[in-house]
């Protein structure tokens, strides 16, 4: 069965995904009253479980909201020691390479992943692990922060597949791993 | 009379202009037999005049083809002492900062300005001189070599204006500067 590893996620026009104070208000700089998802549900209709790191578990523990996800949650960690009891439920913690990881949440039949967090999309990258990138741009120059795109040993080409406007302001193109 | 500075680029889907080695070969990762010429001719008709830095102007120097601008070009350099000889009917060497060397461009008329080379599109941006961005994204991460954007002090809101892809391949979006 096909295995796929996916991206989905908004950045900054110079590439960042947290500010210089790892702030993401620039995040809702375009006014959105309709609450448009900009594609993030279709998004994860495509997708079987999700394989964040410990930054992005901690981040979605702490809104002040429901548990946001509906698919099995994978928290890639080499520092948590456990997942806290209340989100046991949602989140299982794993470790090791991403590819005893990988294997693992294979095993359990989930194929389509959602890969997201920064830390853990640039670890992927380097073992050239992610199909789907599906990138959306917040036309904001914030002139520092957190990139999303890290040091690669070797460039990776990737092909155009689709683009969309939201809101008549914000970009989103689809690129998938040209092998 | 209205006075925009634009610039025209094509960076990697991770920001680069350039590789590790300073190459350029990326650039022609997707074929294009018809010589397409995504948008550049149209975009040198918006513009009366071009300024860039040494290094850019030294490589269109190196160039193995005739002159490629038929619009002046104003080369803005601290360190480049003239214009050699055989290019002074082609460019004029400018100094001083960049508000001076602007005044100059537009006494003489100049007031679309095409802006090109990292290091100057970075330094009109930390000015907040910038009107308009059209990007063109090559996809591939390069994974390391020169950015197109650099620090900024305060963070800068662009606008999304039209999305086009060439070749059915290669996205490029203009923004232009939300003031």
């Amino acid at each position: 069965m096909d295995k796929r590893n996916k991206v989905f996620i908004a950045t900054s026009l110079d590439g960042y995904i947290a500010d210089k104070n790892g702030g993401l208000d620039w995040l809702h700089s375009v006014p959105n009253p309709d609450q448009v998802d900009m594609g993030y549900m279709p998004f994860m209709d495509e997708v079987d479980a999700i394989v964040m790191g410990r930054t992005t578990f901690e981040t979605v523990c702490a809104f002040d909201c429901p548990w946001p996800y509906t698919k099995p949650v994978f928290v890639l960690s080499r520092t948590l020691k456990q997942i806290p009891e209340e989100y046991t439920k949602h989140a299982e913690l794993v470790t090791g390479s991403i590819k005893d990881v990988l294997a693992h949440i294979h095993s359990k039949g989930f194929n389509n992943l959602y890969i997201d967090g920064g830390t853990t999309i640039q670890s992927f990258l380097k073992e050239d692990l992610i199909d789907d990138l599906i990138i959306t741009t917040i036309p904001v120059l914030l002139g520092g922060g957190s990139s999303l795109f890290g040091d690669l040993e070797v460039p990776l080409n990737f092909e155009f597949v689709s683009s969309k406007v939201y809101l008549d302001k914000i970009p989103q193109i689809r690129y998938q791993r040209k092998r």
